[in-house]
């Protein structure tokens, strides 16, 4: 890209705003678990919409490929620059606009990060539900350009259930105000959740219009031991019979995985005192006193103990016990980098086929690797596993690392076999790109490419992410 | 239309199914209010996604228009062909194909009845949340195409939210096949939300993936007085704080339309001993028992009294008398009928905004008419007013009518002060078409009609409805 063009772009933002040092771009270009790492000409960091669709019309104008970026939080390189990308971060733009909560709405800049959007909410004792382990630098628009997911799906739904209106930054520059608050709108196609998800390749989201919610007066957290998965799956129909809406958490972790923990995060104590195969937490977020709450709770589990669903259960008794209980699960992620390589496979199945995909992607699993060991865990109550394997102790982990794709063409095939998808939560970005036309219905695949085409007929928008383009 | 082209169609889905007589096409060229009355030279009644799929291939061969219609149910003639245009009713397809309890999830065919869905839901101790007026008659994929809402909206959302995964024919005959049951899925564009509410201009809806949901173990229903729409809004903030997601109906209406009901339905009488301005039809369902359930509610009722937001209440003690309460609100759009002429509108608003969108909407309607009688009545919990005005007693009904279009510009322009939708639920289709340029954002516009030039370029899908195309 040449100089004057870099130029003709930072003039957009002012030279502050404009970093084209690579050590003032290494924040924006390094991805936080070092698998890919970005290049770009210039790092620009808009402070308004109307800047942002100034760096698009002359990106349009001058067929320059662009790459938006949130929090660079992204799990699957979707916000990493192949090399000739100028990157636009997001990140000074981070208004909260406005806060309705008699109409519990918000509208926010969507470079705010998930925190501060959460703690908006929270200053009009309101809730904004969305919660992901990087909340605290993550963005509210990546978070709509990946759909987020995270631990409080099950009874809030993903970031496409939470946002009521967009604006959007297209292709061209042209912006579209699509910032509603309404609850009921039929007035034409839905376009807000064409841009909910796309990973940034048909536009760049600017700002969002999302839903809050009345704050739980009651939060009642419980850790269970459950036989097995298919038994957790009764229990978790239940509970949604009794809690219903009010059932926020119902997530599952095996004995290794608590092994994990109990062993690489400090001040971790095992909530029971045998070891058992499987465990859960759950939790109950209300708006009747917690004492009702915890009385319900614990009279729906006696049940399920009764008829064998359950091996053991404790409902936390106080703020720090059920803190306690949520580290046991936070902490999964983390402390498996201490245990050598782990393959990783974000994967959901319909609800009901959680206990056999359990079942058949272990066999497949072991089939390649004996000594493999499996550490699924997740969301059960979404029909979302992290489905990671680690390593053998002992074994090399370059030549475990090796089997990475050979791994998750089995889990993925099993993934498949039973209606389910090989990316859940995280999106597509490079890393499941090439992966994606073999398992999308190639109708869908060729739509796909058609609304591409129509948003962005240049493809300067984000390429090399999700869709693979004939060039 | 020439009779060997008509004949091709016919020979598509048997000539049994193939109606070209008058007599057979009348049922689905009455527009049940006699609003419009359609033609067309030939109904086809396909059995079969495959039947479907070569009626579009042969119309896209032929450049033969096609209006896809469920129940024909709809209020805004999306459902009625204007003359040249092949009808293709999907009443045939009417399969339960799978139904999932532990999963909660049901796969349908497009042309199953709501009620019918609703009930291999209840076959299966499961809910299925829609509920519309027609649900006898309307049709999942009519219920699709234009975003069904009703009256449990509030808990459970519109159409949109309780979808899964779709089956679409497209314009040229391809068969989308989307029907997952997957609560996480981030593999690419959500194309299923396109369908959703596009009305049959972007493709036909064949099947449907959607959400069940446990059924409620008790529903509590109130019938309460209150003060003012603004006293409606406070309760409707603190019920939401305490009842949350099981705040199932929040609706509210006058005293006028009280008076309508009461003077033109047998058997309903005034649930309280003295009029009131307002009143509001209130339920809650949840996963509790009965009595705890109405304990919660009489509390809350209770409290909102003591601060005024409250004149009186009423919980009912036995389905008798909530099916009572519920017919005071149901009977309301049809007792209107029997006051004259009625100038309808479905209007949205955020929630916060109704007070004062039904006093400016009322002053401008007063303006106009001074005689005028408001019955704004509906889903206040959604921002969703059916703000219908009834003639002047003594008025010439057909003078009346004449300012239909005068007062809509009255009212439309209130709530489009108030960032509110002409088409809170109703949608589009033919009534509201030549309105929806000059109230959308003219990018949206736009890109409402891209996305309609790729996925029907020659235009043949439900022609003249929802958007003005250049011919």
């Amino acid at each position: 890209m040449s100089p004057e063009l870099i130029d003709r772009f930072a003039a957009i933002v002012g030279p502050a705003n404009a970093l084209r040092d690579p050590a003032d771009q290494e924040r924006y270009l390094v991805e936080w678990r070092g698998l890919w790492h970005g290049e770009t000409p210039v790092v620009l960091r808009p402070g308004s919409t109307a800047e942002v669709a100034r760096i698009l019309e002359l990106a349009h104008e001058t067929g320059t490929r662009i790459v938006p970026q949130g929090g660079n939080t992204g799990l699957v390189g979707g916000q990493v620059p192949a090399g000739d990308e100028v990157l636009v971060s997001l990140g000074r733009m981070k208004r909260i606009r406005s806060v309705d909560p008699a109409g519990d709405t918000i509208i926010v800049d969507a470079g705010a990060t998930l925190s501060e959007v959460q703690q908006a909410a929270e200053d009009v004792d309101r809730l904004f539900p969305l919660s992901l382990a990087s909340e605290g630098s993550c963005q509210i628009g990546g978070n709509l350009a990946t759909n987020a997911g995270g631990t409080a799906v099950l009874a809030y739904g993903t970031m496409r259930d939470l946002v009521l209106g967009l604006e959007v930054v297209l292709a061209d520059g042209r912006i579209w105000n699509g910032l509603r608050t309404l609850r009921k709108d039929n007035t034409g196609y839905d376009l807000r959740h064409l841009f909910v998800g796309s990973e940034g390749t048909l536009g760049i989201v600017t700002g969002a219009a999302l839903k809050l919610f009345p704050k739980p007066r009651s939060r009642v957290t419980a850790m269970a031991a459950t036989p097995s998965p298919a038994d957790a799956l009764r229990l978790f129909s239940v509970l949604r019979g009794t809690a219903g809406g009010t059932l926020t958490t119902f997530e599952i972790l095996p004995r290794i995985g608590l092994d994990f923990v109990l062993r690489h995060a400090a001040g971790t104590r095992d909530p029971f005192g045998a070891p058992h195969d499987w465990y859960l937490l759950i939790e109950v977020s209300s708006g009747v006193e917690e004492a009702t709450a915890r009385d319900a709770l614990e009279a729906d589990l006696a049940g399920a103990f009764e008829e064998g669903l359950l091996l053991d259960a404790v409902v936390a008794r106080s703020g720090n016990q059920a803190s306690a209980f949520w580290r046991l699960r936070e902490m999964l992620s983390e402390v498996q980098s201490h245990e050598g390589g782990s393959i990783k496979h974000d994967v959901s199945v319909p609800v009901a086929k959680v206990p056999e995909f359990l079942a058949r992607a272990g066999e497949a699993v072991i089939e390649l690797l004996p000594e493999a060991r499996l550490v699924p865990f997740g969301h059960l109550g979404d029909g979302n596993i992290h489905f990671n394997v680690s390593q053998p102790p002992g074994m090399d982990k370059a030549r475990f690392l090796s089997m990475w794709d050979e791994m998750n063409e089995r889990v993925h095939g099993v993934a498949a076999a039973l209606g389910g998808s090989i990316s859940a939560e995280h999106g597509i970005g490079q890393l499941k790109r090439r992966l994606l036309p073999r398992v999308k219905d190639p109708v869908e695949y060729e739509l796909m490419l058609a609304i591409k085409r129509t948003l962005d007929p240049q493809g300067l928008l984000n390429p090399g992410k999700v869709l693979e383009l004939k060039e």
